[in-house]
């Protein structure tokens, strides 16, 4: 309820349609996480808000414009959340431990966000393609000032960025939705070390840690 | 046509029979991958393959299961891809440089089979969960053996070999299919220098390359 709103093409101009938007948020959130785009209705989704149909037509042109406000208001939570979660002012790789530690515990507390993203590839591969590009543009920015600071080495910081997130994303599905009960620093610790040190043998020690 | 069938309840008895469940699964790939899961139809499939929806069902029970066995079909099209073009008897940093180049050019080739694949997370999560933990397995086994050959350093191969994964899987989205026109070359080894050298800066060098 206290959540900033999405842009919307029709915004609400009472405190009272603010809380309207919300709750149908609230409940498009839980419909299309627990049965997907296809199988979600605006019927259900304005029943499990307690509002009418037509109400919901005042802000939203349709079930996809709904699913699109929706993505975009969790790349705004994701980016909240991370900005909480991570000390931007410590150097970019403990950042960036810190950054996939929360993005996993994100996933955890909303996995219905982190599967609406992720479906938003078939539904509206447009708005999918403008929430990683975002995303991607905001992390490569924090490399390159992380290199200039001699915090790290980049070649293509884009395609580095790029690879990065496909660690926590990938990482996100397995121990924030599949594997949700383990400890996730072990997990942090161990690729962070592939991310700040390499593969590659380090003299006098063993293949194996 | 050549290619071997994947697994069937009711497998076809005939070389005519293996022929109509090759073009069904064509077909299938064709229309799941342009239109996606929800909006493919057994009717489209069938009609586009040239076989009456009456055969169809002697092979397949339904939409569904069609659609998870071309998700297997896929899964040995690309280990054998990877075969053809990775040369697993060179040290680990070198395969992995060659999968990676190698992934990324098989999604440009088989976008569809690319979407499908990831589609099957909402219409199956099980088969999709399946397929990668399949594909987990296999990769963590290779980097455990090129730890104890000396070729890298592990800490948590599983955790390791999933980071890895989730990068293939990224890279394959935006180069494969959003900047198919690329030269993947220095994208790959730019990563991999990442990869196998990590982003700390080394004794005498700039934090930029």
């Amino acid at each position: 309820m206290d959540q900033a709103l999405p842009e919307l093409n029709n915004p609400p101009k009472t405190r009272r349609g603010a809380r309207t938007v919300r709750k149908l948020l609230d409940a498009a959130q839980e419909e299309f996480g627990s049965k997907g785009f296809h199988e979600a209705s605006v019927a259900g989704i304005t029943s499990a808000a307690g509002t009418a149909q037509g109400t919901f037509y005042i802000y939203f042109a349709s079930k996809e414009e709904l699913f699109r406000t929706l993505v975009f208001d969790l790349g705004r939570r994701l980016r909240d959340f991370l900005t909480e979660n991570v000390d931007e002012t410590t150097d970019r790789l403990t950042a960036e431990a810190q950054g996939m530690e929360a993005f996993i515990r994100f996933v955890r507390l909303y996995p219905d966000l982190y599967r609406i993203v992720l479906e938003a590839q078939f539904v509206d591969p447009e708005a999918f393609r403008l929430y990683f590009q975002d995303f991607g543009a905001a992390y490569r920015a924090r490399c390159e000032a992380a290199a200039t600071r001699g915090e790290i080495r980049v070649q293509d910081a884009d395609a580095e960025s790029w690879a990065l997130m496909g660690i926590s994303l990938f990482l996100g599905l397995r121990y924030g939705i599949w594997e949700a009960e383990r400890d996730p620093g072990p997990v942090v610790a161990s690729v962070m070390d592939m991310i700040a040190n390499g593969l590659k043998p380090r003299p006098g020690e063993g293949g194996t840690a």
